[in-house]
C-alpha cells in the first residue's frame, strides 16, 4: 500500500525507475516563506552523484533537479513542491542478462513474486537511484531546520573502523577525502581497501554514523512514533541497510544500569549521553547519534550461479559500472533521511501543547 | 501527532497510563470471520505479566483483558475491536519521590519538556505497561496469520550470549526456563547473572532474537515501507530498545559481496540466508530473523544524583518492584510487534497486483 | 480499511456496538495543558441522549462517560484520551425478528454482504449509538477551540422550514424547545407534526443548520482537504445524512456571478457571505454555515415486506422505541463533528508558514 | 497538512500551479498488471480541456500528459505512476492587476492569510487547472474498475433543469452537445443561456449528476469513511463546488419513512432506490447517484469594487478567457473523482473478510 511516501506533515512522495525517463518527487507540507538556496540543494545531489571519485561507480548522471511547483520568486509557497530529475542514462543499455534472470541478493526475484511484472532495466524501482529524490527533499528539510546540524560520515569499511566516539571527530575532515571518513589515515586505509576489493571484482560493506546537534527538546511522538523508531525506519528504508542502533546501541546491552544511566547537570543536559539524545522517544536536547549498517553491494564482477524465471540454474556476472562500496555515497542519503525525519517531528511538535 | 497508532490496514491504537484506571486499545481493520481463541490471547498476556518468575518484577497485575466490541459469538465482525485491561495497582502508591524529580535515563524530563505536564505515577504513558495492549493485539494478529510462525527468544543477557544461529535453536526449550533462552546451560548462567545483578541493586541489558517462518513471498512495500524498515520501527518503538538488525546485520558490513550473496536453489529458495528473508524490502519466503537490543533498565536500587524541576541536584533511589533485566518479559512483546507488522503487510499485499 | 478514525492531528477513533458491553473511543493528538470541564462534556451527551423529551426515543441510556487516560489532575497530558460509555441496555432484548431478516433501508443487508457476519443486536455497529463517542470527543474539541462558537439547530422537519437566514436567528431559543428549532411558532408546528407522524407509526426527515463563528482565517488545506470538503465528509459520516451544502449551496447554482460574489470591506471581511466563510477551501474569517439533510428514520412501526437471509419475502414491523425524527438529537452530533473538523484544521494550520 | 493527496490505497498526490512550468501527480497503489489504454486517458483530458467548444474558455492548452514511471511495456508495475502536464501558457501574461489585489470570491485573500505569500499568476495552486491531474488519475482508475460504469452529465444550468430521474436518461446523448446535457432541447436552452450570460460579462452556476452502475456490493468503510462520505468529500474538493447530495438528497428530508424505504426484491436488489445505492455507508449493488452543486464562476467581465493588500478599495475587472459556466468541463472531473473514490474502496474492500 502506497509505500512511496515518507513523513506526515513534511511529506515526501517519490516516483521513478532507474532507467525510465525521469525520477522525482513531491514534497507536501513544507511551510510557506522558506527562502531556498538552490545551490545548496544541487550540492547535496552532487555529494550523492555517481562518478564523483575514483572509488565510486563511474556511471555518468548529471543529476540536475528541476522544480515544477511550490516555489515562487525563490520562496516556498506552502503548496506541494514537485520536482524531477531526468535520467540521462535511460537508453541503449543491454539488459538481456537480467531480463529473465534473478540476480542473487537483489530485489529481482521478490519484485516478480510480488507484482508479477518488473521493470528490469537497471534494477527499476529497486535501484538506489531513487534516493536522489530523497536527497533533494532532505536538502530542503535541512534548510527548514536551519540551526539543527545533521552530519554523517563513514565510520567503517569492512573491518576497518574509525573507532572514535562522535564527539572526538573533526567534522571538517569529512569532505576532504573520497571515503568521507573524518580521519586522514583511516580514510586512506579504507580507500586502499575499496580499490583492492574492486580489483578483485568484489564489494564490501560498511557503516555510516550520523550526528544531529542543536536539536530542540521535545521532538518525537510516543508511543509508536518515537523519534528513534522513525529514524530507524528512515535509515532501514535506504537500499542495502541491514541495521540501525542509536546511543549506546548493541554495546549498551552489555552494560549495567548504574553504568548506562546518564546523570543530569543542573541545566537539564546530561553528563554522559548513552541515551543518544533521546529518552522515552523524545529528544532531550543532547546530540542524537546513530549507526547505520550497509551490506556489501550485491552486484559483483565475478561469475555466480543463479536461476532464471524458469527455475533453471544459469551463470551470470555483473556488468556495467557499480559501486564497490556504497558507504561514501550513502553519507548524504543518511543525512537526507535524518533531515526528513527531524523536519517532520519539528512540525508535529507544534501541536504538543497549548 | 497522533503517535499512538501502529499499522495501516491492521491498525492498533493504544491508550492508557501505568497507574490510571485502565489501559487498552482499538484494533481497526481486522478482517471479519476470524474465530478467536481467547485463551491464547490471555496466555500471551501471561507471558508478559509481572510476577511470573523470580527474575522479573514482583508487582501484581492480573492483566485480564476485556473485549468491548468487534467480536460477536466468538468471531471478529470486521468492526473495531475495543479492549481494556483494568489496572489493579492504580492507587495508594507514594510517588512523591518522582513527582518533581527527573529519574536519570527515563522519560520524565523529556515528557515535561514536550508536554509541560506529565502523569508521573509509575512512569505514566512512558511505562512499559502500555505494551500489554500491544500483546493483546499481537495475539489476535498471530491468529490471523495462522501458519506463519513468529518465535522470539533471549539471545543474550549482558555479555552472556547464546551464540548460535537461529536455525540451530530448539524452539521448544524457550518456555522451559524463566529467561526464555532456548539452551539449558546458557539460561541458567543468565538467570544466575540476573539474580546477582539484582542483589547489587543494579540492572542489565540484553538482546532478543525473533524468527518468522513460513512467510508468504511478496510482503513489504517499497520504497519507504520496506518490510524490514517497518519491523525495525516496530521494534524500536518498544521501551528500552536501542538497536535493530536483520539478516547479517552489523556483522554483514564486514563481509565481501562474494561471501554475502545468497545463491538461489532452483525452487527460488536460497542456499544461505544472510538476507534475512527480505530482499529489496520484500519477503522472499525464507526465514525472517532479526535482533533487538535492550538497554539496562534505568531504575536501579542504588543512590544516584539527579535534578528536580527547579534544576537543583537531589539524590534519589529507585523504589518499588522493578525488572532487573527486561528481556525475558520482552520476548512476547517482540513477537506481538512482529505479528502486527506482518499482519499489516499481509493485508496490504492483497492490492499489489490485479 | 480502518474507517473508524476521524482527523489527522486531532484524531478520534471509535469502537463499539449498540448492544455490546460498551462503546467508546480514543482521542489522539489533543494538546497537553487543556483544563477540561467535565460537566460540559456530560451536558453535550445529555443533549444527544435518548429519552430527553417526548418526541425522541424513550429508550433509557444513562450515557455516562468514563475517562481512562490522557487526563491528569483535570488537565490533558498530550497522551491519548481513552474513554468508555457502558451500554445499559445491552441484555435481554429479543432480536429474533432481525437476526435473519434484513430491515429495508438499514445497513443489515450491506453489512452481511461486506463482512459475511454481523452483530444484529440493535443495529450493531451501524447504530447511531456510535455517535455518542463522537459527542464526547466533540465536546473536548469545543473546549480546545475556546472562542470559536459552533451552533447547530433544526432548520426543517419534513416540509416545515424555519425559512430564515442564520444571521437572523436568535440562538438563545434553540434549547428552549425539544425540537431545537430557534423559533417558538415553528418549533411548535414541527413538534406537533412529529407527534402526528409517530402516531401513524411513521417517521420523517429534516435538516440541521450549523453556524461556526469567530473562525480564525487560514483554516483548511487545499487541494483535497479543503475545509468544506472535510466538513462535508464529517457530516455525511453521520447516520441518515443524505446531503451537505455550505454557503449559498444548491440555491447558489441558480445565481449569476455578479450576484454571488462577496465584495470586500476594507478590513478583509465581506459585505455578503454567500461563500459561507470559506474561499478556495480556506476560512476567511466570516461565519461558516452549512445545511445537513437527514432522511426519515428507516425503522417504522408499520408492516413492511422484506427479505430474509434465504431471499424469501417475509413481513416485518419495527419493534422497540425509535425516534420518529432524528434531527432534534442530531443537533449535538452535527456540532461535535464540526468541532472535530475545525480542531483538526486548527492544529494543521500551525505548520502552514514559517 | 499535506492536503494534496486523495485516497488511501489508490492514492493520488498532485502538484503544480496554473502558470508554473508544469502540473502533475503521483499515483501510488495502482495494482500491477493493468494494461493501460493511453488514448482513453488523453480522451478524458480532452473532455476537460479549455477551448473544446464555443461555450467554454478559449485558452489554449494542449494538456498532453507524459508518464515518467510506474509503467513498463504498456502495463502498470505496482510502483508509483509519476506524470506531468507541461503548461503551455505559462509565460508573458500580465498579472499586475491581481498581484496586489484580491479578486472577490476567489482564493487570493485566503491564500495570503494562510501562507503569507502566493503565486498569483492565474490563480496559482487554487486554479482549477490542478484538476487536469485528477482527470489523468481518474482515467486510470476507470480502467482498473473495468465493468463499473461512471457517468456524469449536466443536470442544470442556472434555473434550467433537466428534471428527469437518472434512470430515464439516455447516456449516449451526453457527448452530443457542448453542454453535456443528455437532452437535446434542454441542452440547446442551456447553451443559449450560457452564451447570453457570457455576452453580459457574467457567469452562472449549475449542477452535475453522476451515476455509478454495476458497483460490487460491500464497498465503503464505516463509520467515518462511509462510501458517500468519501464521495462527498471528493466532490466538495473540486473547485467551485458548494453542495453534494446522494440518493433522495435534500428532497428526501421531506418524505416519510414509509415512502422513503426501499423494499427488497428476493435477489437483494430494491424496488426503489432512494438510498442511492448505499446503505449504512456500504454499496448495496444498486446504482449510486448523486448531485454536485457548482457556484457561478467568480471571475466576471464586469467592473467590481474590491480591496488590495493595503486594504484600499480599488476597482477591478476580469481579464483573459474564462468559463462563463463550469459545469460542461466539470463533467469529466466529477467522473474522475468518483473513479478515484471507488477504486480506493475497491482495494480497501479486499481486507473486509477472511
Amino acid at each position: 500500500m502506497a509505500g512511496n511516501s515518507f513523513g506526515k506533515l513534511f511529506k515526501l512522495t517519490t516516483f521513478g525507475e532507474s532507467h525510465g525517463p525521469a525520477i522525482g518527487g513531491v514534497i507536501d507540507g513544507c511551510p510557506a516563506g522558506l527562502e531556498l538556496d538552490f545551490e545548496a540543494i544541487q550540492e547535496e545531489l552532487n555529494r550523492r552523484k555517481p562518478g564523483q571519485s575514483a572509488i565510486v561507480t563511474q556511471r555518468k548522471e548529471p543529476d540536475t533537479v528541476e522544480f515544477y511547483s511550490g516555489i515562487f520568486e525563490g520562496q516556498t509557497t506552502g503548496t506541494p513542491i514537485g520536482f524531477v530529475i531526468h535520467n540521462a542514462n535511460q537508453k541503449s543499455k543491454d539488459y538481456s542478462h537480467i531480463k529473465d534472470t534473478y540476480r542473487p541478493s537483489h530485489a529481482d526475484y521478490t519484485y516478480d513474486e510480488k507484482y508479477g511484472v518488473r521493470d528490469y532495466r537497471g534494477g527499476g524501482r529497486s535501484s538506489a537511484r531513487e534516493t536522489a529524490s530523497r536527497v533533494v527533499a532532505g536538502a530542503i528539510a535541512k534548510q527548514l531546520l536551519k540551526d539543527i546540524k545533521i552530519t554523517a560520515y563513514v565510520d567503517s569499511v569492512g573491518k576497518i573502523s574509525l573507532n572514535k566516539p562522535h564527539y572526538e571527530v573533526d567534522f571538517s575532515l569529512i569532505e576532504t577525502n573520497p571515503v568521507r571518513c573524518p580521519d586522514k589515515a583511516k580514510a586512506e586505509e579504507m580507500e586502499a581497501f575499496i580499490k583492492q576489493i574492486r580489483s578483485e571484482g568484489d564489494t564490501v560493506g560498511g557503516t555510516v554514523r550520523c550526528v544531529i546537534s542543536n536539536v530542540p527538546k521535545g521532538l518525537g511522538e510516543p508511543v509508536f512514533d518515537k523519534l528513534h523508531a522513525e529514524l530507524g525506519k528512515a535509515m532501514l528504508s535506504i537500499n542495502a541497510v541491514k541495521g540501525f542502533e542509536y546511543g549506546s546501541g548493541f554495546e549498551g546491552t552489555k552494560m549495567k544500569g548504574s553504568e548506562h544511566n546518564d546523570l543530569f547537570n543542573e541545566d537539564g543536559s546530561t553528563k554522559t549521553n548513552l541515551s543518544g539524545g533521546i529518552q522515552g522517544g523524545i529528544s532531550n536536547g543532547m546530540d542524537i547519534y546513530f549507526n547505520v549498517a550497509f551490506k556489501p553491494v550485491a552486484t559483483i564482477m565475478q561469475k555466480q550461479d543463479t536461476i532464471n524465471k524458469d527455475g533453471e540454474i544459469v551463470e551470470m556476472q555483473g556488468k556495467g559500472r557499480h559501486d564497490p562500496c556504497v558507504v561514501p555515497r550513502a553519507v548524504p542519503i543518511v543525512e537526507a533521511m535524518a533531515a526528513l525525519t527531524i523536519a517532520d517531528f519539528f512540525l508535529q511538535n507544534k501541536s504538543s501543547k497549548l
